[in-house]
């Protein structure tokens, strides 16, 4: 479990202080406001901030003074229009901000995101937790054999015993070390006065690519419908996916009008090139077409009936 | 006065509203929260949002669980060591959001700062209102001799005189044949039904740079800083200073903490570069330096002069 | 013709001068390098510097060491995927800088492009041109009726003749109450003797958004190409569209592979929405499906209508 | 030694080819294009493309249509002005595109410097090398009793041996079991035919954080000179701050007026607070200042004199 008591008791004093704001309020939001989301073996998700609602996208887009609107229903087809039409401000006018717990190997491709701003947990600084992830026995995937950056079967019996041990075993060492040449215990007491100790910042390079780190990370709606499209599709890596979930459900609190219409246009949608827009019309207007008269080349045209086969 | 009798009653009718909220809420912005602080001859300022607050900036350079500190003059410390040292990070944490009426020459400037979110009032897609900027009297100013981009006296007499018909002319017949080729009034409506109207977004070509626009921009403390760093200096030009001063005022409800190390380390520091520094060096140590022995050009020497002299 | 005799001869001069580099070089855009293109009535777009070409994109998709590739159909192929698969980090790896002559309101949507690096000709330090920009005939267009950001028909008759006799008489106004207020002549002449000048960075108030101004605009290949695909749409405003025009022939120059994944995937495309989706996949079924019983609104059934129909 | 023969034959194929062009050229740069400069014990930087020069700069700040300027001296003149007035936009009109080779906990630090572009190897998609950092004796550094992210003395005799041991065990292992779950040896070949072997976006996370990466990094001079500041900073890590110092060189060679500026008005110079500049002030006045009324706290009271003391 990611949270101490003394973490605990603290999320609870946060959560029961309230203060009367003129600002937009979410109440669907506030009832989960700075509690842990749990997501992998040790790591959570939580909001702990955010600025704005639908109607602050309505009424950016509208510029005008007050709320923008009166109608729940204009709000929807004015949002649904924005996300269609790839108009991005106005969704820029909205912040949030999370409070992360996550493997460094899953941190190293979140940050490529790179219009937000983030601070994290200083291993230069302080000293990092023994806390690492170990895939759950279903999620110990195979080299896929058909995409160089996928996954294939689930490994099983020996081979999946094997690797667990051996990720399991190494993580420990490498914590074991690390404590070693810090000269410290986990709670940070020198272990042999005779030693120095090696710094911080250099013991740290020991420690393997699943111990967790965390951070807070804040963007504007905008950067977060972008993140969580390519962190949330089906070939994002499952360990980054899992926490773009888990933001999702936080998205529907949130903004559900812009939820909404995110499914609708972008987790739902599909991007046509001209040949398979041509090759549509030409299905459309009765015709066949092969792989070979449609210009695609058989890459293109396999994903292609992917997206628009009955099960797309 | 830039505000209309229905734009004030939905002002007061978003002010008269509070909702209970379990974020950060600083009681001296919300008092301000909404109203528009006036600007030159027609524009405002108002603060519509914001998240986080002096709190927020020590806790993301904590990485704590909660607001990360007990004592305020921890909290002070802390934030004056950040900013002393030119940490980001932890002021990215914070975000407001203003809406601003300006003039267009105002806003070419100001939209330069790209680290922003804008939303701006649309002159493709609406009719502008006929309001122009006329400089008053005390600021306007001929051209400086010394500085190619500043200004110099003030105009008086038959001169200034002139200077203000021309501008008030100008800009008075600018709107009335932007009106005609609209062919509308002010109020939208068709003036002659045997005329089409030229398209908006032609039509607006005719306004001059001192026509009013307005937009809301939201930034970060970081950025926000550096907008006021830049824009409330002394050499900024007087039309957009006067809007980093009103920000500045609310900079000082929202984050005093943050507000007052700034104006310690950055509105009220210099920056000295290796020579001058070997100058005060040579100084402190009993020496006399001149320009031509210091190694700076005659430029720099008055400037550096000026920062250390007993006035600077 | 907006280049004056000085400036042709600089870039004669430039032109005939060449260096030997290792760098990466396209022939077919130094062919045109510096050289000015004419747009609108007195404006120009011009390469002046590049970095990278198409092996570039394809190198830094591999990570490689070299040019990274044998054969051009490999390249190809790889970057029509990159392009499909909307991959945005190679494509930032090449470079390219502009040097436009626009009117500033073209300028005021192009700067909202915040991904790119400008240097404007500054109207606070120097004396602008007398020249603004009158729409040819042809682009006289009335207001759009069904479309509130769009053009109608073009105005035609006594309503064009007193458009643009309107537009050229209060730019001329502007420009000459303009002169007359800094006291100079369009060499920067002082006029009379007995009077100060207004401040320019004041006086340039006066000029109108038809105004031309100038600068240096450098960006990445792929945030060219979201201005590109913006600004090159047909809903774009016809000022803007053609610059639009004039750097996209400059990109068929400098990475033509690009260029045609560029036409093929995202020009040449369109974006589905889930409910368009089912739409299709019915279609392809051989049901009838109507507005009402696709869950797209009219607006919506009839854009989709438009990408699907014989001439989307 | 970081390079294989084929990366050596290919980075020898690529300089022994040149070709003319009428873009800016730095013979000082193309003297080194493509050569690695060796950084800790397997790492490197290699500069692969660069667009202008210290005349870009100054064209820039002119907005002029040639090179924009004539003399030397006026050019280093307007470069010092513009670097120490903090003129950024200037400096943004010249690129550098990098290949860096580095382990991978510098990466993470690197990549917080987020206005660049970056195409980093993907273990996700390849196999990483075997090759990891170790630390040479002299930088086996003890954490540091006064700085909590900083080094104390170096380590010595067992201590040292111990630590040493450590680090090259532990990541020899990392990588025995890294390849054990891939199932493959270093070249790529199946080890067992009878397993699957583990996905590599799993094994990847067993490797610790010194293994090696490498990746792409382009940059504008002005983001490159921010990076340099903060990095070759002697607060920097030293695993970093080698990375600068090699990078600086090459600032040398590209654009020596703007190096020479930068070491003069960034590296070498200082930023005093507004009390430390009214203690400057009074003690040049002949004053005696204390810390205590000085109205600095002992920290900022301890960097000042620092700074300006006889060895600052």
């Amino acid at each position: 479990m990611p949270l101490t008591p003394e973490q605990k008791a603290e999320i609870d004093r946060l959560r029961a202080e309230t203060a009367p704001t003129r600002r937009a309020t979410v109440p669907a939001l506030e009832e989960i406001l700075y509690t842990a989301m749990p997501v992998l073996d040790h790591g959570f998700v939580r909001v702990i901030d955010y600025m704005g609602d639908d109607a602050a996208v309505v009424q950016a887009a509208r510029v005008s003074y007050g709320k923008g609107t009166k109608k729940v229903s204009e709000d929807k087809g004015l949002i649904q229009y924005l996300m269609r039409h790839r108009h991005t401000t106005p969704f820029e006018m909205c912040e949030i901000k999370y409070h992360v717990k996550l493997p460094i190997f899953v941190a190293r491709q979140w940050i490529r995101h790179r219009t937000a701003n983030v601070n994290e947990y200083s291993a230069r600084y302080s000293i990092l937790d023994n806390e690492f992830y170990i895939p759950a026995p279903d999620q110990l995937a195979a080299q896929s054999k058909s995409n160089r950056q996928g996954r294939g079967d689930v490994l099983t019996g020996k081979e999946a015993a094997r690797v667990l041990a051996l990720l399991r075993e190494d993580s420990e060492r490498a914590y074991r070390d690390y404590a070693a040449m810090l000269n410290t215990d986990e709670a940070g007491a020198v272990t042999d006065p005779d030693r120095q100790g090696l710094a911080r910042e250099l013991a740290r390079m020991n420690l393997s690519l699943n111990f967790y780190t965390q951070w807070y990370w804040k963007t504007d709606l905008f950067n977060l419908l972008n993140f969580l499209s390519l962190r949330g599709d089906a070939h994002a890596q499952y360990e980054i996916r899992v926490y773009a979930e888990a933001m999702l459900s936080t998205l529907e609190r949130w903004v559900p009008l812009t939820a909404e219409a995110f499914r609708q246009y972008r987790l739902g949608g599909a991007h046509l090139s001209a040949r398979a827009l041509a090759m549509v019309k030409r299905l459309l207007a009765g015709e066949r077409v092969t792989q070979e008269d449609s210009g695609m080349s058989k890459r293109e045209w396999t994903e292609v009936m992917e997206v628009l086969g009955p099960s797309g």
